[in-house]
C-alpha cells in the first residue's frame, strides 16, 4: 500500500495545478469526508481534491496512477452502502462542485450534465419544457447524477421507467489509467459492445464519469395517485400481484407495513387509514384515457384483495399528502426507535407473503422489530431493523437480523441489493450470490480497465486479488494475466 | 494464421471425442456453410463441428485454444451482416442441432433454452400457458435464440418491448479461452458488472452462449391492428410523430413507401389502400380498456395527419392479412427488381422526412431505386436498393447508394445498423461512428476475454490488432498489454 511519500507527491502535483483550497490535507477538514450515508463505516482520506472539471478529475487520476495511489470519487455522499467510503492512504475526489447543466435538448429528449449536478435539478430545469429525468432515488433533492450512474440508482418510479442504466445515453469517463473516453453514443441502437452498460452500476471501480448525457422523458399527460388500506401486508401483496398480473404497470406501487405506518403517523400525521396493517401507494401515469382506465382497474383489484379504504388524490396537494407519509417513513422510524438499520434486498414479487412472514419470525427470534417500507411492484424491500444501542446485545442482534434478511432474500431467488449498491457494506455477501467463476469473469473486466487496482479499491468485490491472479484457473489460457501486474486491491 | 497442421490436430481431437458425422471436412459439405443470410460474402470453413451440447462446444473451443485456431459459431445462418461468415482457416461450430427447451416456468416468467432453439418455438411452447418471447425478428420462424443473443436481434415489436438484451436474464457462455461461465443472474436487480449486457450483441467475439434463460411476457389481453393509407411517407411520418408524441407506445408501427407497397401487392395481393404513397401498420396491445382508448387516439392522429383510409382488423384473419403485405415486402421486392440490397440503418424519428427526401435524391443520382420498409416508431430504416446486375455498372451504383444511405443516417445522428449487426459487412463503417478511442475501450473488453483473438475474428472491429497493441496510447499505464500477446485478428 502507498506510504506517505506517494501521497505527498500527489498533493504537490495537484497543488501546483489547482487553485488554492482545492487540495485539502488538514486532518480536521479531512475528517468531514470520513463516511457517506452509511454512517457506521468511517475512514478519513489521506487527501481531498475538490474537482470542478473533467481536467481536474483527469489530473487527479493521472497523479494517482503515476504514484500508485488509490482514489475514490464522491458526489453528495448520500450512498447507503459505503461506496464512497474513502481509502485511508488515498485521494478522495469530491465531485459535488462540478455541477453545471451543459445542454438541454427537449427535441432530442436529452440533457448533457456534469456529474455533480443534483438529480432533481435536471427535472427542475426541463419540466417547463415538458420533460423530466425519471430515476428518483429518495435522496433526489441532494444526490448527484454521477453518484446515480455509479450506483445505477433506482427509486419509487423505477418499476415503470427502469433504473439509471435505462436513462443514460452516453458518458465521458476518466478511466483508471487516466485516459478520457466516451462510453455509449446518443445514436439509437448503436452497435459494438455495451461498455456503458457495464460501467453504470460499477460503483466507481471502472473509473469516474465526467459528463453524462441523460435521457429525458415527457411529463405524463395525466397522473393519478391513490392510497389503499388493507388489514395486513398479505392482502396488500395480493393486490399488487393482481394489478401487475392484469398487465397494468403503475408508475409506482409502494407498500408500508403497520410499524412503518405507525412511524409515519408519529412523524408527519399523514392520516393513513386507521387500523390498516398494510397500505399501498399506487401511482399511475400516462395519457389521460389510459390512466383513467387503469385507475378503475387498479382500484377494483385492491377492493377484490380486501382494501377497506381507497383514497384517490383529487389534486396535487392531496397527492403530496399521500406521498408525504411514504417519503418520510425512513426518517420517521427515529420516532419509534432510537436506532435502526436500513436493509435493501430484492425478492421475486411472488415470494412476498412468505418472505414477510419469515422476516417477522427471524426478527422476533432475535428480539428486534422490523418495519417494512418497500417498492412492492418490483419486490425491492427496504426492511428497517429497529433496535436500541443502549440495550446490551441489541446492536449485534440487529446486525445479525439484517444479515439474515439478505440470506432470506437469496433463499427465495432474490438479490443482496436492489438499489443501494454493494459498496463496502455488502462485498462480503457477493459470494453468496455469485460463484467464484462469476466473480472471476467480472474481474476480467475490472483488470482490463484498472490493472493497478487503484479505482475505489475494496468495494464491490469480496477478495483482494492481484490482477495477475485473475482469474486463477484461467492462467494457462490467458498469458496476459500471468505477468503479476498491479497492486493488491 | 494457423496452417493445415493445427486444423488437422483440432479435427483429430474432435473426431476422437464426438460421434461419427459430427466433424465435417469434406470440401463439398463445407461449401454448404460458406455464407449466412448475407449471400455475397462466401468463405468455406476449414472444419465444421455439429455441436449438440455445451460439452461439445467447450471441447471444440478448447481444441481451438490449444492449437490457436479461429472459430465461428453459427445458428440457422439467417444473419444479414455476415456475422456467421466462416473463417477460411478456422472451425465453424454449428449450433442448430443443440436445441432443446430445457425448462419453462410461467410463474417466474422465464424459460431456459439451448442456443439452437428456434425463436418462434419458445412462444409456441409457452403461449398456451399465457406467455410469449417478445423479440420477433422477421426470420423468427427459423433463426435461433443463440443467434438472437449474439446479434441483439430486434423486430417489429421491439419498439414497445425492447431488443433481445431486454429479454435475456442470464446465459451460460463458453468464453474464448474455453472456460464455461454464467453471465447475469435470474435474481432481480443483481449487483456487480453487467457483463451479460456487453455479451449480448457482441456478435460472437466474446464467446458462445450454451444456455440462455429468457424472460417471458404475458400474452396481451387485447390486440388491435390497423392499416392507414396516406398520400405519401411524409404524412405517414407525421402520424407516427403525433402518436408517439401523445405518449402512446404501440407494439409496432411499420411504414412502407409506394415502391414497397407496389412490390407487396404484386406478390401477395394484400389489397392495401389504392393510391397510397405510404401506409402504416399500427398494432396496439395491452389491457383491453387501454388498447381501446389508444386505438381511438391513434386513429385520430392518423386522420389528422391526412390518412384517407383506415382499416381496423376485426379479427385475427384480418390482422394476418394486414401483416401479410408487410412481412412479405422483402421477398416481394424480387417481383419488381431482379436484384436488391437490404440496408439497415437508424435515424432519430424526427429526421424521417428529411432523410427520406435525401435518400430519394441520392438514389436518383446513381440511377437506382430505393423501396422503404421500416420500423417507423424507432427510426429503424430498411431501405431496399433495387438494381439489375445485368445492367453494366448498376451493381456498383447500388453498392455505392447503399453506403451513402449509411452516411446519411450518421449525418443525422443515427447508427450504421439497427438490428442486423456489424458482422463482416459493416466493420469498415465502425470508425465513422466511433472514435479510435471508443474502439480502443471496446478492445479492452475484447482482449480481456479473447487475448488470442480467435473468437469470430475479423467481425465487428475494423482494424486487425495485436491485443498487445490495444489500446496503443495506453501502453504506459497498462503493463498487462505490453506483453505482445495473442494473434493478429
Amino acid at each position: 500500500m502507498p506510504q506517505a511519500a506517494p501521497i505527498a507527491a500527489v498533493a504537490a502535483r495537484l497543488r501546483s495545478a489547482l487553485p488554492t483550497g482545492a487540495v485539502i490535507d488538514d486532518p480536521t477538514q479531512l475528517a468531514t469526508y470520513d463516511c457517506d450515508g452509511l454512517l457506521h463505516y468511517r475512514v478519513s482520506p489521506a487527501l481531498v481534491v475538490l474537482a470542478k472539471s473533467a481536467d481536474d478529475v483527469q489530473l487527479a487520476v493521472r497523479a494517482c496512477v503515476e504514484h500508485d495511489v488509490p482514489f475514490v470519487a464522491r458526489g453528495s455522499g448520500t450512498g447507503l452502502s459505503g461506496g464512497a467510503l474513502p481509502h485511508a492512504d488515498g485521494v478522495l475526489i469530491v465531485m459535488s462542485g462540478f455541477r453545471e447543466i451543459r445542454a438541454v435538448s427537449p427535441r432530442d429528449q436529452r440533457a448533457v450534465v456534469d456529474p455533480g449536478v443534483i438529480n432533481l435539478a435536471v427535472s427542475q430545469r426541463t419540466r417547463p419544457d415538458g420533460y423530466y429525468f425519471a430515476p428518483d432515488p429518495s435522496s433526489q433533492q441532494i444526490c448527484t447524477i454521477g453518484g446515480n450512474v455509479a450506483e445505477n440508482s433506482g427509486g419509487a418510479h423505477c418499476l415503470k421507467y427502469g433504473f439509471t442504466a435505462t436513462h443514460v445515453l452516453s458518458a465521458e469517463v476518466v478511466t483508471p489509467d487516466g485516459e478520457r473516453t466516451m462510453l455509449g453514443t446518443t445514436a439509437p441502437d448503436a452497435p459494438g459492445y455495451d461498455v456503458l452498460g457495464a460501467f453504470v452500476g460499477s460503483e466507481g471501480t471502472l473509473g469516474i464519469a465526467t459528463e453524462v448525457t441523460v435521457r429525458l422523458l415527457r411529463n405524463p399527460q395525466s397522473v393519478q395517485t391513490f392510497l389503499a388500506g388493507f388489514a395486513d401486508c398479505n392482502a396488500a401483496g395480493a393486490a399488487v400481484s393482481a394489478i401487475i398480473g392484469a398487465g397494468i404497470v403503475p408508475a409506482a406501487i409502494e407498500m408500508m407495513d403497520a410499524l412503518a405506518i405507525e412511524a409515519a403517523e408519529a412523524a408527519v400525521s399523514c392520516n393513513y387509514p386507521p387500523g390498516a396493517g398494510g397500505v399501498l401507494v399506487v401511482e399511475l401515469d400516462g395519457p389521460e384515457h389510459e390512466v383513467e382506465a387503469e385507475l378503475a382497474a387498479a382500484e377494483h383489484h385492491c377492493r377484490e384483495a380486501g382494501a377497506f379504504e381507497i383514497r384517490v388524490a383529487a389534486n396535487d396537494t392531496e397527492r403530496q399528502a399521500i406521498w408525504r407519509g411514504r417519503k418520510s417513513a425512513f426518517a420517521a422510524v427515529g420516532r419509534i426507535s432510537p436506532d435502526y438499520i436500513v436493509q435493501d434486498g430484492v425478492i421475486p414479487r411472488t415470494a412476498l407473503p412468505e418472505v414477510l412472514r419469515q422476516m417477522g419470525e427471524l426478527a422476533a427470534e432475535r428480539g428486534v422489530r422490523v418495519a417494512n417500507v418497500f417498492h412492492a411492484g418490483d419486490g425491492n424491500l427496504h426492511p428497517l431493523v429497529l433496535f436500541d444501542e443502549q440495550v446490551p446485545g441489541q446492536g449485534d442482534a440487529a446486525e445479525d437480523a439484517s444479515g439474515a434478511i439478505l440470506d432470506l432474500c437469496l433463499a427465495h431467488g432474490g438479490s443482496i441489493t436492489g438499489e443501494h449498491g454493494v459498496g463496502s457494506d455488502k462485498a462480503k455477501h457477493m459470494p453468496k450470490m455469485f460463484t467464484e467463476d462469476d466473480l472471476d469473469t467480472m474481474q476480467l473486466v475490472r483488470c482490463a480497465f484498472d490493472p493497478q487496482g487503484i479505482s475505489n479499491p475494496g468495494k464491490v468485490f469480496p477478495t483482494p486479488r492481484l490482477c495477475g491472479e485473475v482469474p486463477g484457473k484461467r492462467k494457462a489460457a490467458h498469458p496476459a494475466q500471468q505477468a503479476g501486474l498491479g497492486e493488491v486491491f
